[in-house]
């Protein structure tokens, strides 16, 4: 990360893990315990926390200084991201062993108990935004966002950009495929985690609006980049085998554009995100910065 | 059934699946397809739809004849114990290949796509809740109700109760133990079916906590009766091989309590649900009716 978003999370990383570690913490004394150790396993493994980071840059937009009124939205945002994760590594899904350094919830534990913690967190995060949220905002507000983020993180959102992935496409699809696929599976909630804080501080129809194409925008930032460090990064790098996508038929950009042209493609959404932010009569410093962040990164 | 909670359900029972069949149409040109087919493979198969039914009969007590306004949360209740069901069913979990007189939602699809469907309808059930309540109630209220049926279906109620199912208990165990889990697994969610219409129609403080209570009693209930079947019903008349607790060691009221004890506490339960309704000042037949079904049934 560059200096001011890792700034930002140098800030509040701590303060983000203490309150999800207080929103899952019961006193059971049944095998309760197992289900709440298997949530805390995946919820507190180390993670970048960039969806929580994201909300709590874009609340400094709209309410500078006001961070721990959006704690529960980000913390939220954290929650549907983890199961999402949890039920991907499944055996039935990715069967992936390790995440976020650590063995997956089922290795860790078990299938049953996996399948289990991603229900209950993705049911918590619905909890916890109807539970905490009213001290700070207006009710008909809450209601709005709990409704926007459950479309990003259902199946308008991510869990329909999970079967478009698993089914829905080839390398020989087209360019709107592959949009469809990444503004859903993981855009739906980048977004989100840009526009609900200016939904909840009524920033206005044109600032909600100007969040949702600042977050599409560089929710395929991210994508694009990706897809160009799969086929020219080597693993020491890049942390996991290279070429992966080739080697699974699948539609990116590079298979779509060519490499030059995805780079391209990244320079533009890079510039028009950088244009937007420009464009808001705030502090955009934070998230120019994270959009650096994204165009240049390595790994 | 009996008669009156029949003709509940012969009057409203159409409505209801028309009302979920809108809720999960969506005009997806894409692999999205798939996962609404699965979606709608489990959610429309023919079931007896209970917490709809109940949850309409609860709002007859507070809005007599307003069951339109109410009916985002009956099917808000169908997602939740419909996603349930979905995982439940999964190879991890119970592993099993009927459900409703279909094959299960990973027997018709696949596992990705069952563990998706499900996910997408405990997410869904928020989301209907939070966009079609607040044109019937206020939203402080729509948001208790969000708030109380997340407890129902999270780590505090339904998935706890799984966990507690799975790997928290053996015959050895005590009523506590036992109860606990039933109010959890399956209580929670019939609890909320008649406690929600009392939240949102703002029936008082003591009305809900009644609503509680009644919802609790008529939970274990259904499960005491259950427990007696199970060692006293036959096969052809059971629908289900009998006495598959008492092989799988299972904790139940006529492990606990012996048969003569488990026929006692259910109609003490009876008696008790009754008497409750008595003290309702409102038209408590149907409930009354569903009460006697509960107590009679043979399967």
């Amino acid at each position: 990360m560059t200096s001011i978003f890792k700034h930002l999370s140098d800030v509040h990383l701590d303060a983000i893990n203490a309150y999800l570690n207080a929103a899952i913490t019961h006193h059971y004394t049944d095998a309760r315990v197992t289900l709440e150790a298997a949530i805390r396993h995946s919820l507190l493994a180390p993670g970048k926390r960039v969806r929580p980071l994201l909300c709590i840059a874009s609340q400094n937009l709209f309410s500078p200084g006001e961070v721990l009124k959006i704690m529960p939205v980000a913390a939220a945002l954290e929650m549907i991201h983890t199961y999402s994760l949890i039920h991907d590594d499944l055996p039935a899904m990715d069967n992936d062993d390790f995440r976020r350094g650590l063995p997956t919830c089922h290795k860790a534990f078990d299938e049953a108990t996996a399948i289990l913690a991603g229900d209950a967190l993705n049911t918590l995060a619905f909890q916890h935004m109807a539970q905490e949220l009213p001290a700070h905002f207006p009710a008909d507000l809450c209601l709005q966002s709990i409704n926007y983020l459950a479309k990003a993180a259902g199946e308008p959102g991510m869990v329909g950009g999970q079967i478009l992935d698993i089914y829905g496409s080839s390398s020989q699809d087209n360019i709107h495929a592959l949009e469809t696929l990444h503004l859903c599976k993981t855009g739906a909630l980048i977004r989100a985690s840009i526009v609900l804080p200016s939904i909840l501080n009524k920033a206005g129809i044109r600032s909600i609006a100007k969040c949702e194409y600042f977050g599409d925008t560089i929710g395929l930032l991210f994508q694009v980049i990706d897809d160009i460090l799969d086929v020219s990064s080597d693993k020491a790098t890049l942390g996991k085998t290279p070429n992966k996508d080739i080697e699974q038929n699948k539609l990116t950009y590079v298979s779509l554009l060519g490499l030059e042209g995805a780079k391209q493609k990244a320079q533009s959404l890079h510039d028009e995100a950088l244009d937007l932010l420009a464009s808001f009569e705030a502090d955009t410093d934070v998230l120019a910065d994270f959009v650096s962040y994204l165009f240049k990164r390595k790994a």
